[in-house]
């Protein structure tokens, strides 16, 4: 790398910032077109019941209504992801309250929802599973009856009502917990949370003449729902051109096809653009939510504080339909070993069917259930067996060189930074201050996800440069990274980047913004185009210069070779005039990890590659007679391997701390009876910047080897330690431990109490 | 080249069809936002005068009126091609009725015509110049007083109210003419005429809060108006996106920046959108049309027909502002010189100011003009010594390996071919079958403008392609030429291309839509990144099918190798998931064409590249007692290199032909005191279907050795000969010869009475 660097590693304002701070940014929910419609989904009201009827007949005599749809309308296909078990609508029967049943377009939003109102569907209800136990007990009523049938990848465990089982298999586990003096088991439960996005999922499509459809999204994931509609459409996927505008955030919410199905359908049936925007009451009833969990641990730990041996299962309510729940039963596992040194392994994940809403993914799917757990009954036995918890990890921590659990080999290992940092800066020897105050600490680790990304480059006659690519920028500021790695490798600044991005019809292709990938992969891609721009330029620049190309360098927007100097601009000028314009292209493609593929089963994601190491420190006080618990200070210690900027990284640690501790403290989807009871803003309650304190951020710097200047995932990690922390910390503050999440003010008092909730 | 194509040399249908034939394309002049205001412009009611007073208050207070602007509110700058001498409005003084004194925007179309009338405008008038004879007079008014002080590229000739004088100097035209046998003198004129393109000029512009600018244009040249805007706006290029949705007709008329500077100050006046479009009026008084000229030609032949030397003059009336005039001027001497081998020529062209609407270019500029004067003699010499006409051109006749009247090397010389079949078919044996009938023959030749390309080229999962250009798709079809290029070099289909084009923010740069180049150029620039993706798919195919790269070939859509074959589709997905996905991006720009330097003055086009010829014949009668013009027939050869899609180089020649003889027969923008006194539709008349027969082409295919599979720029050349070949046809049948353009009935029926007009 060059010694100086200019552009990454600075805290420079993020590209898209502008439109974003002024109001200018126009969102998929703003997008209008001339002679749009207005379209609602019916959704049902059952949690598992046979269609009777559906009679529409009503519905369309009301004015201003263009169409009504349902399953007759539409292809009789299934789509998904490891599994194909999803249906536009439902088809014969439903099986959550909140699956669509139809769908209305009219000339007005009012208009629309009276249609909705006027839809007769009559239900004759079915024997219903509404949690994990009900879901695995013998002879409970199956969520599918004939799912076998359905493809899916071939890897996957599916028995029951569970749509997979994934396993880590290391050592002999039995021999490892004989070997320990000491064995625990624990059981902890994790709710349903939402991703609590700003903006509602919404789509507005239009098809032209050709028989294509464009729609405008704000997915995550392009090039997925350009798939998975080509599917559902029965069209191959290049009539079909997804457009990301502005996204109100996303966090693993908008990775799958959310409404661009009800639009393009609604659009194809009455020959206009319609637009279609979720409810709050959808939202929490009818998204793609985090699985609420049950993890049982059983770990063996010699006197000294050597773990020798972990049993674990995670079991995850994965709703009516997989979702992402195969995959994320299987990220579980590497969670539950943890980011420790244990040579006997039997870890499993299980996806699990219920009559819930479809979960999906959110921020390090897995993550903040499967730490919880694990963090949480470190910290039982450090206490149990009268050490330090910090002690405890550094006892077992990896570190550079070390296995991971599934045998890859872990480099650029900066676990034991973080932990030493983050207690240092809590303070963590001087705690117990005072009485119902306490510090709570917690570590973890994470991946880099892979994935494709392609770049266009061009640079333009005044010297700036266009980057076009396929990945969105959902507001992690990620393609600010990428832009700054650009910006770097061609010697100009981030201000003269300019993005285009997210357009399945023009942009290359990309994997997407999801598992913490955007700014290490569209960055490395970026490097690839680069260097091959830097030979077009030097190409030019030694004829213009008289210098050889060996002899030339990248230097403040310029070619330069001792006194001799032309600028980019100049050079595109003139490549414009004598060579065709100064454009590549770059790709990349992270390489595989090589991992132990016989502790393996099941698995989707059986290695991490670049993996980010984390720890979160917490000081907090409980009010005894309230329960409520008030955050005083939050520290995380993060090893990003290189902060591209380090500003939109602590963006993001601020961002996953607060979101990590709503999931601590208050958040959760209330079923009762497969009805959700707090659908709204108010019931379901997210932290806001009163109930944080101020988030202190240590970036830790240990590069990977592949990143671009060794930059490693930032963006989901934050969000797995915070329940952890806060549970240790509650713990500490009031000496009871609490098992399930969120760590309400109720449970508290209860706790303390010494009631059982 | 493969030995069987399949894609190019198709009549296929062009990739844009569906949404033209349907009516669902966007055009400039359809295009929408929210909140969009409407913007005109007022324009100067004097040939010349100085502006007293400009007076707004009064349309400020009217309903709906947002903003009047003026040169008071714009930065003070020049803009120009070859001359920087333009102004978006009027300073000080206007120079030609419709030159822009200020602009309006206002909520309704409405409201902006009403504060138009609203606003008070006082002149005082000065002397002005009508025409090229009173530009050079001595004494005459200067259109621009202190103009050496303008901007300009070096090589210009200026002097007075000339702003070029662009010459060939090739042997010695005095003993040229003194070894003639017989040496002919004759004058032509021809009058301005419009393009005549089905939607006016429109552009839409919105500010966003970054302080960029997006217009949407029908401009031919996307990056050229980028770059006059920057000039206007005083702003970075890449501030400026242009973005070209669908064109009703450019024809060279909508090069140059039209209204885009009014839309994107308008707008960035009031913060609004700003949509503005010109009436029939505007476009006939103000817009870019085609140069009047005055043509005098001294030309020596000998006894048997050889022709010895040419001296040759055309005056370029080009109005108030120099526009394309001095480039023009430049084309216009190779014109003269005519495709015919004359040791001696003298050959001057000249752009003359006057006080009249800022003339550009037109289909072929000067073409028509020039070749009208000089086939228009070639007839008159061949009546002079008793030679068929066709023989005296045949004698005379570039052929393969001649040197053109620069010096330049010949190659790929199908003129004879074209003579000979266009005379063939037409029965030119068999003349004069009855009274007043007659047939005519005119010849010429025509460039394939040089200019860069670049494109960016992906392989989609589905095995469709989408190529990104920078070029505009202006109605000619040339972009499906290029894509038939890409599809044969890929084995896809032309109906796998998907085509992204005209955005100068995305897109890669190219030199536009003009100069008959777009297929050729960019379509080379598809051979370059098809030769790139080859590479790839040959790479990732010879790991799939265990083949060597070297035995790999593409065909349907495949990698093949004996029985063994892999999909594009599969390639690219294979491709996503392991390498990036399948993008390259390709560049091309056409080699310089060496020619003698010493032959030339202030030229701007010294040589044509990859030369087209053509020959044009055409049977008619006339009748005599009204003058009117009956076409009976209307052949075309032309020497195409190779037709990458015939239909589309035969819509070329028809559309071509049309306008042509519309130039030859009626239109004519009439000024009468620097006033235009036709601005309307109705009494400038152009030809309809029903004034035409059907127009016979034949292919010619002598290939380019530069062109992709040979092709040449194909579409100005049908517009150059149309009106000599009428005018000879003409003559033949009432014999007498008119040399004034457009040959309009009433001065037919003048000539036949032996008056003049």
């Amino acid at each position: 790398m060059a010694p100086e660097l200019r552009v990454v590693g600075k805290p420079l304002p993020r590209v898209d910032a502008y439109g974003k701070v002024t109001g200018k940014t126009v969102y998929a929910a703003d997008f209008t077109l001339p002679g749009m419609l207005f379209g609602k989904v019916l959704r049902g009201t059952e949690p598992h019941a046979r269609i009777v009827r559906i009679d529409a007949r009503r519905a369309l005599t009301l004015p201003g209504v263009r169409a009504v749809i349902s399953a007759a309308d539409v292809a009789d296909v299934r789509y998904g992801g490891a599994l194909k078990d999803e249906t536009v609508f439902a088809r014969e029967k439903v099986r959550y309250v909140g699956q669509p049943v139809a769908a209305v377009a009219a000339a007005t939003s009012e208009a629309a929802e009276a249609a909705l109102a006027a839809i007769d569907v009559v239900y004759d209800p079915l024997p219903a599973v509404f949690d994990v136990e009900g879901a695995l007990a013998p002879g409970a009523p199956l969520v599918h009856e004939a799912w076998e049938t359905y493809s899916a990848i071939p890897i996957l465990y599916r028995e029951g009502n569970i749509c997979n089982r994934a396993r880590i298999l290391a050592g002999d586990v039995e021999r490892g917990l004989a070997e320990a003096d000491r064995v625990f088991e624990h059981r902890f439960t994790t709710r349903m949370v939402h991703q609590g996005y700003t903006e509602p999922r919404a789509a507005v499509a239009a098809w032209d003449s050709a028989g294509q459809v464009t729609v405008w999204s704000n997915t995550q994931l392009p090039f997925e729902v350009q798939n998975t509609l080509a599917e559902i459409l029965q069209l191959p996927p290049s009539r079909i051109r997804i457009l990301v505008p502005g996204i109100g955030g996303g966090f693993g919410g908008k990775l799958r096809v959310g409404v661009e199905h009800f639009a393009a359908l609604l659009a194809r049936k009455t020959g206009r653009p319609v637009r279609v925007i979720t409810t709050s009451e959808e939202e929490l009833t009818a998204a793609y939510p985090r699985q609420g969990t049950i993890v049982e641990l059983k770990t063996g730990v010699t006197r000294d504080g050597r773990l020798t041996g972990k049993q674990g299962r995670i079991f995850f309510d994965t709703g009516a339909f997989a979702g992402s729940g195969p995959g994320v039963a299987s990220v579980a596992t590497l969670i539950l070993a943890g980011p420790y040194c244990i040579p006997n392994l039997h870890l499993e994940g299980y996806a699990v069917y219920t009559n819930k809403t479809n979960c999906g993914s959110f921020r390090a799917p897995s993550g903040p259930q499967a730490n919880f757990a694990v963090e949480s009954q470190m910290d039982i036995i450090a206490d149990a067996l009268g050490m330090d918890p910090l002690d405890l990890r550094l006892r077992n921590i990896v570190r550079e060189g070390d296995e991971g659990p599934t045998g890859q080999l872990l480099t650029g290992v900066g676990l034991e930074e973080c932990l030493r940092r983050a207690a240092d800066a809590i303070g963590w020897n001087d705690r117990r201050p005072g009485p119902s105050r306490g510090k709570g600490i917690a570590c973890g680790w994470w991946t880099t996800t892979g994935g494709s990304s392609g770049v266009y480059v061009k640079i333009n006659p005044d010297g700036t440069v266009a980057l076009n690519t396929g990945a969105a920028e959902i507001g992690t500021g990620a393609l600010t990274g990428a832009a700054q790695v650009l910006a770097e490798q061609l010697s100009v600044e981030l201000s003269d980047i300019n993005l285009v991005s997210a357009d399945t019809y023009s942009t290359p292709f990309d994997f997407g913004a999801q598992g913490s990938r955007t700014a290490f992969s569209v960055g490395n891609a970026c490097r690839a185009a680069a260097a091959d721009l830097r030979r077009q330029l030097f190409a030019l620049a030694s004829r213009q210069l008289g210098v050889e190309p060996d002899a030339l360098e990248l230097r403040e927007r310029h070619v330069v070779a001792g006194g001799k100097r032309v600028s980019l601009a100049d050079l595109s000028r003139l490549s414009q005039q004598s060579g065709g314009g100064l454009i590549a292209h770059g790709t990349f493609i992270a390489p595989p990890t090589p991992y132990d593929t016989k502790r393996v089963e099941a698995h989707v994601y059986p290695a991490f590659h670049s993996p980010s190491f984390h720890a979160h420190a917490v000081d907090l006080a409980v009010d005894p007679e309230t329960g409520e618990v008030t955050l005083h200070r939050y520290v995380v210690a993060q090893d990003v391997g290189f902060a591209l900027n380090p500003t939109y990284v602590e963006g993001q640690i601020e961002g996953g701390v607060a979101q990590g501790v709503g999931q601590a403290l208050s958040e959760e989807i209330v079923y009762e009876n497969g009805r959700v009871v707090n659908p709204n803003l108010t019931d379901y309650k997210m932290p806001t910047t009163l109930d944080l304190p101020r988030i202190e951020s240590i970036l830790v710097q240990h590069p990977s080897a592949v990143g671009p200047y060794g930059a490693k995932g930032v963006g989901e990690p934050p969000n797995i330690e915070p329940p952890a922390a806060v549970a240790n910390a509650v713990a500490a503050a009031i000496g009871v431990r609490i098992t399930s999440l969120p760590i309400t003010a109720e449970k508290i008092v209860m706790a303390l109490r010494k009631e059982t909730p």
